[in-house]
């Protein structure tokens, strides 16, 4: 289903929405007969909202296919996350908190270093540590080249985001990375007639920044890759007429949410309470609420099962003041499944909980892989799941007489 | 799954399918952790089938999509409801069985009051009874254009369908409805090049009725919206080589059935039994039978939970009737659902039972929405009933070698 189809019927409500994503939220049992991360925790909260909600299992983008958190995220949002994609460039950005607009064009950089034939001997520079590649950015900062701004934003390490700005520039650029060692660094070309100044512009800023950082033993060139514009959706109140808001810790879900048009909420402090207390601070001012969590799928990525199941269980322990809230519809999922067995991100299904008053409650009394699979939203897109938030807060109108 | 891709492995045979269309048969419970109406409902009737089927739950549009009655039934049908959409003119007009032909352009009437600068002082004449607006329709009929035909046939009350018929006519046609008074009302225009012809048929109509009513003092104007034709569909002869009926009382179903290219039969009487004697008489002359039950939605709408509790048993009762007959196979099913709780159709899955001699049977002894979630076809597209149901009768051919 289109979200063109659903923009024409929605119409407005006093009615809220709350999303909460656990990161990662999905797991594999430890061992064959097992249970999950999810079906260890102790969720005396999220069972007894289970009862009385719609559970099924999403597929974030399809069978087999393992997401990014751009595409999970997109994708639980509501878009279609094989359409719409956020390049590399565009998330090292995102991830930096870095306002990207429409016209600029974000890459992901590199220091590298270069023997004096200019060949690449280490395409990390050695991995600088943070503060010393702040250092060189700053002096990075200082190159101009007419017609272009230049933003250059420290990640960690030998990365930075870089960003270019200037009415009209296009994505379709070539890397300068050219991924192994002993070969110089590649031109940047532009792939579509479009881009031609986007190259000229990425070139005579590398050709600068070479010029700047000759001296440097450890860190005397950059490299540039993964150029990326931000896919042009359609917000949030465009196309649901909701004034929606995010909670998040970490830039890059703060990015997503932006692009979304969410207004990304000031949390104070760094704990999943934390990220509770700025909703509960905001409730009156916002119809939609995304609320993320990162650590279940840290815990997912570093292999630390018990570590995501304690993380479920702090989420937990929060769900009574979501409740508290009486929201008129709560979803609890994933962006993607992070089962720790496999220290990463995976295709699985993830469990995921719709409560409202007129839901058709399935009356199970637990939230995990195999509770969820029982449940009545079945085994869907993730991308269906907004619709039919949207529908139990009243949002929707009736299609045909 | 596309029609054509079907259509192409069609095959005949001599077998017989009876789909029984509940309207509005999925509920909700009065409370969370009851049941709904159709779980409360008595039907051992049901069940005993059920254990002999296989069972499921349908969507009709997609997730979260309420459906009116026209989407709903095309989908159980097995068209796209969203590809195919039948515009309130032609839904009005079929539901006072006018024979809506492919060159027909139908629209909703009003009779309306002006006063003597031609403002809007009512929008529906003070809802005149519908024996005095049959009176004035009766004048109406008098008016002739030339190189068109008009139809305009009593409603209720203020309501009339209005319908042109001419070669060559298109619908994309403006209202003269303004929606609100204190304004005149509006001149219809064509929206795109191809209705300059229907729009000056229309307001050529318009102006003579106006001078037709001049001296009438409750209702001395009429207005015109939602101008459509038919949507063009493949008739079930043409794709499913099935020689269909329809068992309907109510003229929007009957209209939507002949769309279908179902022979809608004459039943004597109006009760649910007298549509089962009529399906009974009927048996030996068609290879499909559509026969719909009104009931269930007129209780699921008026927020009588027990009303439709018992309609549904009404209908139990006369399954045997049907067993009887011995098709082939045998669905059970609604457009869409209409929730008592909600008094109103509603987006919820269907619950859905599909009999046949070869079905893999779930011999699961209950027809109820928990009960379909556990069966065998899943949560599936409405649209999709039907191939299952030909299949089940061995009208699809194996594809490919």
């Amino acid at each position: 289903m289109e979200l063109e189809f659903i923009k024409k019927l929605i119409i407005p409500a006093q009615t809220k929405i709350a999303m909460v994503i656990l990161d990662g939220l999905g797991g594999l049992p430890l061992k064959p007969g097992g249970k999950t991360e999810l079906e260890t925790a102790s969720t005396p909260n999220l069972d007894k909202l289970a009862v009385q909600s719609a559970l099924g299992l999403t597929v974030p983008v399809g069978p087999g296919i393992t997401p990014g958190s751009g595409p999970g995220h997109l994708a639980i949002f509501g878009y279609d996350p094989i359409r719409y994609e956020i390049g590399r460039g565009a998330l090292e950005a995102l991830g930096v908190d870095f306002e990207l607009g429409a016209d600029d064009v974000a890459a992901r950089g590199n220091f590298c270093l270069l023997d004096s034939e200019g060949i690449l001997l280490d395409r990390r520079a050695g991995r600088i540590p943070t503060v010393q590649a702040s250092t060189l950015i700053e002096q990075l900062r200082g190159i101009k080249v007419e017609g272009v701004e230049f933003f250059i934003e420290p990640i960690k390490e030998h990365r930075f985001a870089f960003i270019m700005r200037a009415p009209g520039l296009e994505d379709t650029l070539s890397d300068s990375d050219p991924q192994r060692t002993g070969v110089p660094p590649l031109e940047i070309y532009a792939t579509t007639s479009n881009s031609l100044r986007a190259a000229e512009f990425a070139n005579r800023f590398i050709q600068q920044a070479r010029n700047i950082l000759a001296e440097n033993a450890s860190a005397n060139m950059i490299m540039l890759r993964g150029f990326a514009q931000l896919p042009a959706i359609a917000s949030y109140q465009e196309l649901f007429k909701l004034t929606p808001a995010a909670i998040a810790l970490n830039g890059m879900y703060r990015g997503v949410a932006r692009l979304a048009g969410m207004e990304v909420l000031k949390v104070e402090g760094s704990s999943i309470s934390d990220e509770f207390t700025t909703l509960e601070k905001n409730w009156n001012d916002f119809d939609f609420f995304y609320l993320h969590v990162k650590k279940t799928d840290t815990c997912g990525e570093n292999g630390d099962f018990f570590g995501k199941v304690k993380a479920i269980e702090e989420v937990d322990e929060l769900i009574p003041r979501l409740v508290a809230l009486d929201p008129d519809v709560i979803i609890v999922s994933g962006d993607h499944s992070s089962p720790a067995v496999l220290k990463s991100h995976s295709w699985h299904p993830v469990p995921t909980l719709l409560y409202s008053k007129i839901v058709r409650p399935d009356g199970i009394p637990e939230f995990g892989e195999r509770a969820c699979l029982r449940g009545s939203l079945g085994i869907i897109p993730a991308k269906d799941v907004m619709p039919l938030a949207l529908a139990n807060a009243g949002r929707i109108a009736k299609y045909g007489a």
